[in-house]
């Protein structure tokens, strides 16, 4: 009767940590905004699907998980969010007398800041916190220990590159780029196959760890259906950084064979596909798939330095443990001069991209 | 209905984070050797006293928490030791088919190297890790969560030093001191007051936290009753490090004013004190107070420069924070120094310091 389940973590990338110039903390209005904007989705989805009766059989403490929550302050919002919807429903309910306490668990990756997360907590939370590290493609909590399941721009992260598109041999190899974007169709086929696996370890996971009738709430950056990677900024992009390093392997500065040797660990995907990998896992009743509304998304960032110190502080923990530390700055000096240059994020139309908000129940089966 | 319940920290000091040859990690022998000579109280704690039956009604998942877990090794060897001796109770009594899921919390002061500790986690550990970020001295926990409570080496440590030790106009003003070692009785007794109130909120916290049935295991420094703080290694040396501080102060390295508005926030309790101040509680029931035999504490530690290393990784965290971090390694220089030059630390008889072991149960009260 040996136990031998283990709950070790892959190889994992953390945004930016403290809060400096380059930090995530100091470079996501992007994703701040759009929890606003998701504030509304949030609530309504409590306020119909969040089912107290059913949930409060086993209820000493509601627990709460945000997942990929970085080092704030986007997820202390989405956080106290989600508890005051949550509160709400039990006054408007009225069937107890008392609120349960609240338990949050803030994940992200082993390697993220949670020294700043926990010292960056507000000052009068009305919840009990604590920090979960690891991946969430894999288990992460106890067996039907949540009840509400939060997760806000981290599901566009894949467990890893998929490795046909670093591998020479492969006809997915995608020399000369580090993403998909304007690559062949076997290497957005090699992205689409991972992003599915990834999907579906997820789902696994999380139908394992949350109560029946417990929500899973995502938001996820997206296209739409009809369109191409090249029709966002962020593949527009993530292109050019590709062609970056390129340029910066031509002059010295690095090698072709390691630009080759490197693929970004991200995925966008589109709604239809979404939809479908939701639909072949039974164990959640699928409650709603929207677009949201965030208009606001572009204006912020249209600004070339402003956007270079965005994807600075989301993608240079990944690039660094690659390319090494000493030529981030250059790459990312050639990356501005490069976005300033193009005319493609001149008009915030040409941004194609959207945010998917996912609900799934948790259902008996 | 507004809930105004808050999950506050006071200030906190931790133990050095890092790797470093000041680190904490690096300096905690005496008490990993410690730790070690537990394991056979703790295995019989649970043996004796973890009622499967009784606990296992509300059990999804095994709870257990470590209070004051600072960055590891220790941590994870006690949380390792008390995760195989439930199993081993689940296999002895045979009334599951299934060993739980495991859910291990870590907890410390916010301003610990939670970052370190992850990092540090054993590679297949056989159990789900958060850390939770605050004070022991108040809540941590969701209500009735917890099966097993952990604390080694960490009770001594107060929430505040007295206030009244640094308040000229008291009797209790502990002028030219930073520590109660061979102070006045006042002085004694104020930092006395200040332990007992720290105990009992402690224990209401626990009280809260665990459900009935579940297990509270204390490990705390103390001294025999008929003994005083100037018989221990400890209580010498936290009295020396003071003289260090005001020799200082006296060549212009500080000020003697400085000194006296500081007095380190820990005590060394008795066995009798520990035990009037548990028997007020009326939420545990009193399964055992033991003295552990640990023969091995100094003979690793007689050397000055590894006991000066060792006061280092513990007490630099609250003296940096008052003194400031320049005066650090002259204060340390100089400690040494005064270790060498004693003689009280060559016979290690000399020092009657002892470990009280505690176990407690929550009761039905």
């Amino acid at each position: 009767m040996e136990d031998k389940r283990t709950y070790a973590s892959p190889e994992s990338y953390a945004m930016n940590g403290g809060k400096g110039p380059y930090s995530y903390a100091q470079n996501s209005i992007y994703q701040r905004e759009a929890a606003e904007a998701a504030k509304e989705k949030i609530n309504k989805a409590i306020a119909d699907h969040f089912d107290i009766k059913t949930l409060s059989a086993s209820l000493n403490s509601v627990c709460v998980a945000d997942l990929g929550c970085s080092t704030g302050p986007n997820t202390f919002i989405s956080v106290q969010n989600i508890i005051e919807a949550i509160k709400l429903q039990y006054i408007s309910t009225g069937v107890h007398t008392e609120i349960p306490e609240f338990m949050v668990f803030f994940n992200d990756h082993v390697s993220n800041d949670f020294n700043t997360l926990f010292k960056s907590f507000p000052p009068n939370k009305q919840y009990i916190a604590a920090g979960v590290p690891g991946s969430f493609h894999g288990r992460l909590f106890p067996k039907e220990s949540l009840h509400f399941i939060h997760s806000s721009f981290a599901l566009q992260w894949l467990s890893k590159a998929p490795i046909e598109v670093m591998d020479e041999g492969s006809p997915a190899w995608n020399k000369g780029r580090i993403f998909y974007t304007n690559a062949q169709k076997e290497v957005v086929e090699a992205y689409a196959t991972q992003f599915a696996k990834d999907i579906d370890s997820f789902l696994f996971a999380r139908a394992q760890e949350l109560v029946v009738g417990g929500l899973l709430a995502l938001f996820i950056p997206a296209i739409p259906d009809v369109m191409s990677n090249s029709d966002t900024f962020i593949g527009t992009e993530l292109d050019l950084l590709g062609s970056c390093l390129m340029d910066m392997a031509k002059v010295g500065l690095g090698s072709e064979a390691k630009v080759d040797a490197f693929n970004l660990p991200t995925y966008v995907t589109t709604p239809k596909e979404l939809n479908a990998l939701i639909e072949r896992n039974q164990h959640f009743n699928f409650e709603r798939m929207e677009i949201l509304n965030n208009k606001s998304k572009c204006l912020t960032l249209c600004n070339p330095s402003m956007r270079s110190l965005f994807l600075r502080s989301a993608f240079e923990g990944v690039l660094k443990k690659h390319f090494g530390n000493d030529i981030m700055d250059e790459l990312f000096n050639r990356y501005t001069e490069k976005v300033a240059e193009s005319s493609f994020f001149l008009n915030t139309e040409a941004d194609k991209s959207i945010v998917l908000f996912v609900l799934l129940k948790r259902n008996n089966y």
